[in-house]
């Protein structure tokens, strides 16, 4: 029935370790810690905590202090005590609903750098206009598509063989987002003890997912190069598979230059490395660079997963798998106890959006360029000790903070109503690491930026100077979950 | 890596038995069962057979049966041998993809009575048209929507409300259709182990999903009543879990009365099963009968699953589950591992349907009930010697066959470019009983259901006069996955 899943007091112990705040009264460090462990999922909703005093022998904190901390959770709606079953994890979810990786702020002059994810761009609603007059040789149909529209799984495949990746629009299957081809080949390619390759930093719901199924994750060195190949040569050959993210890495933004993607190539296929390739970032490249070739080139058995979300807009749900023929009709098979299929709608738009071959509308790349600039300008001036990455395309940059404090700034981002993503989130295996950095997804239209870097400088300041933390807002955690 | 698994010979033998198709040679007859098996997903693409020789020995067949059996498969492009690894099940995809729920048919004159879904109603691009008038609100934003458009959640709530079923906006998650609702919803309630009761015959992708989730099936006896109390009363101490249809029960059509509802909700409440409740056919109540209330007005916290997709069209990925606010995070947690969230442009379709709480479009009603009755008619006209049921809504036909032979029926279908879903699929325990059975979708117009019939009639003709069945098409079969 309803998983309730206990946290043991070392267990809890042990994430604590990773944050390294240091002011304020122990209990509300305590708690702070806590909820910055809830906040960014690591302790999922429903969880039952360990007791107060297991948690105190596990710290070495006072009992009084590990009690007064989870009264304070109590008090802000963040635990409940269940008769006879201890203190259990609750993060209710507020009318607009949301999630870490999504939060949305809750005060109406709330600002969110949680997903790299922004408006629509311009000339959205006239494509969706246009391809509506598709819309009735579909209408004629039941409209299921298990594989895809056909002239979608057309086009995607004649794009990527203009790029020097030869397709065939049987080895397309058009897939819920790209969330959702990664979780459908997950599904079909993990056993469980099945050991992956994946950066050392990366997509939390990617490691999740493979985690939850049964995945031992193999991660690479972290460090100024993502793929360190000496490194991937010793682990390749343990490994059953690899999941990796060539272009504009996320979060950091790193691109793999054409040497490494043949020498990354031909590592894996030495030690017969089934490789899942994530382009879904691909098609953003907003620096003067000239984009290497697709990774698949050097391997034409990748499996290419690519999503329309990024490059278009995030409310479409539209992503894809560019398989091998043998995996297509698994895939396919799989998915009939998970969706169906995708909607019809939305393949319409992707495949009128793809007509010339080219899904990244006029204009978006130069926008999206002002939006880093602007954002890397004002976190320069405001924070000058932060070191910012400036990446040639993808949707966020990566700072490296100078004192590890990325989970206090997320909850101190809180009461200025700006909601974060706390670095350790993109560290799936040393999350410590994480606490030195932090994404900010450059979304934002230019003239809402120095709103809201104000707002993390001001945040920050009291992290670094250790003032309190303000009382916390309900309203603001009532909206993540 | 990827899953082969090997299907041993005593349960591929047993699930041969179910078929009793008695003509033509032997080794053809075991090669279209074993093609029945697969076409209707007993036995998922990429499976391994057992060797022929232990085929034979667990069938009681020669040697040479078994292997002409299988090269019988291997020309018909069913199965592959793969060197040192024996035969393997492979069912390639076609252009138009499908799978065996959904097929397709492949002739251009085919025809599938697969899917109980047809093509959109009148009037439904005027309904995207005003949909899309609400565009540019949601273009403001990042367009994720991890539980569901506001506006869709509220008049879901309070359409939920009006039927007598109180609910909050808070209470609702957008899903994307009704199979990943349900696929939500067994992730997160279900562990392996878990009993969960179910109707003796019901939806396969249903019962496949929480066959994959560990749990086991406690099926009611299959009878006129898909519902009878006492053997509830029996089953209920040992379930955690229940999985009902209790409007319009696909496949049989069957409404659950009102007192039934009572019985129902009061027996599993006593022994605390958690129920789900699948209403995806409640709205299409075609007859002139008075509804009986939801479910949920017995049980107010049992778990709603509703949809779109036969209400108004499959190819609108739209299905919705109400459920407790306790069990509203979770689901939204768990959705971050599998599509983030539902297609905005979809989701702005259903509200608008839903502006004045009715979702099904004028005139939809009559239409299908003169389909219906056009098939019921038809099938009368071309086989007096069925057995039909007559549903007061849903979308489909159950016939019960003089004979049990409904997938050597399928296999013959297929050579009059007719694609079923055979019978057995739908008994997920006890597939032998489904082969007196088959579902017939009253999805066709009127003026097609003739034609659709006559092959029917042949095929069947073909089987029970035992004719030995027409040269396989491979184009039929590269159509079903």
């Amino acid at each position: 029935m309803e998983r309730t899943t206990t946290l043991s007091a070392r267990r809890l112990a042990s994430m604590l370790d990773a944050s390294e705040d240091g002011t304020g009264p122990a209990y509300r460090r305590l708690a702070d810690r806590i909820r910055s462990a809830v906040m960014d999922g690591r302790i999922p909703t429903g969880t039952r905590l360990p007791s107060e005093r297991a948690l105190a022998e596990a710290t070495g904190l006072s009992r009084t202090t590990t009690t007064r901390a989870y009264e304070a959770l109590r008090s802000t709606g963040l635990a409940r005590t269940r008769h006879g079953s201890g203190t259990v994890v609750h993060v209710p979810l507020g009318a607009a609903g949301s999630t870490s990786m999504l939060g949305r702020p809750s005060r109406p002059d709330g600002v969110a750098l949680t997903a790299a994810a922004a408006e629509a761009p311009d000339g959205f609603a006239s494509l969706v206009e246009r391809a509506m007059r598709s819309l009735p040789a579909v209408l004629a149909t039941d409209g299921y598509l298990p594989d895809g529209l056909p002239i979608l799984r057309e086009r995607l495949a004649a794009r990527f063989t203009a790029q020097g990746v030869p397709t065939d629009p049987d080895q397309i299957v058009v897939t819920t987002g790209a969330q959702s081809a990664l979780s459908l080949l997950v599904a079909v390619l993990v056993r469980p003890g099945d050991r992956v390759v994946v950066e050392g930093c990366g997509y939390p719901h990617a490691f999740d997912m493979l985690s939850r199924a049964g995945a031992r994750l193999l991660p690479l060195p972290v460090g100024d190069d993502p793929w360190p190949v000496d490194d991937l040569a010793r682990v390749a050959p343990s490994a059953q598979l690899a999941m990796l993210v060539p272009d504009f890495h996320n979060p950091t933004g790193s691109l793999m230059g054409s040497p490494a993607r043949r020498a990354v190539a031909r590592t894996l296929a030495a030690s017969g490395v089934t490789t899942i390739v994530d382009e879904t970032l691909r098609d953003l490249a907003i620096g003067d660079l000239e984009m290497p070739e697709p990774y698949a080139h050097h391997d034409p058995n990748a499996i290419v997963v690519g999503s329309a979300a990024k490059s278009l807009w995030g409310g479409l749900r539209i992503g894809w798998i560019r398989a091998p023929r043998s995996l297509v009709s698994k895939l396919v098979q799989e998915r009939m106890v998970r969706d169906l299929g995708t909607a019809a709608l939305d393949q319409l738009v992707v495949a009128t959006a793809l007509e010339h071959g080219e899904i990244v509308p006029a204009g978006r790349r130069e926008d999206l360029r002002a939006r880093r600039d602007a954002l890397a300008e004002a976190v320069g001036r405001h924070l000058p000790d932060w070191r910012l990455n400036r990446p040639e395309g993808g949707l966020s940059l990566w700072a490296t903070l100078p004192v590890a404090a990325s989970s206090s700034l997320t909850v101190a981002a809180q009461d200025e109503g700006l909601t974060l993503t706390p670095g350790p989130r993109f560290f799936p295996t040393l999350p410590a690491l994480g606490e030195r950095h932090l994404r900010l997804p450059f979304v934002l239209p230019p003239e809402q930026v120095d709103d809201a870097v104000g707002r993390l400088a001001r945040a920050w300041q009291r992290v670094v100077s250790g003032q309190p933390q303000g009382a916390h807002d309900p309203d603001t955690v009532d909206l993540i979950a």
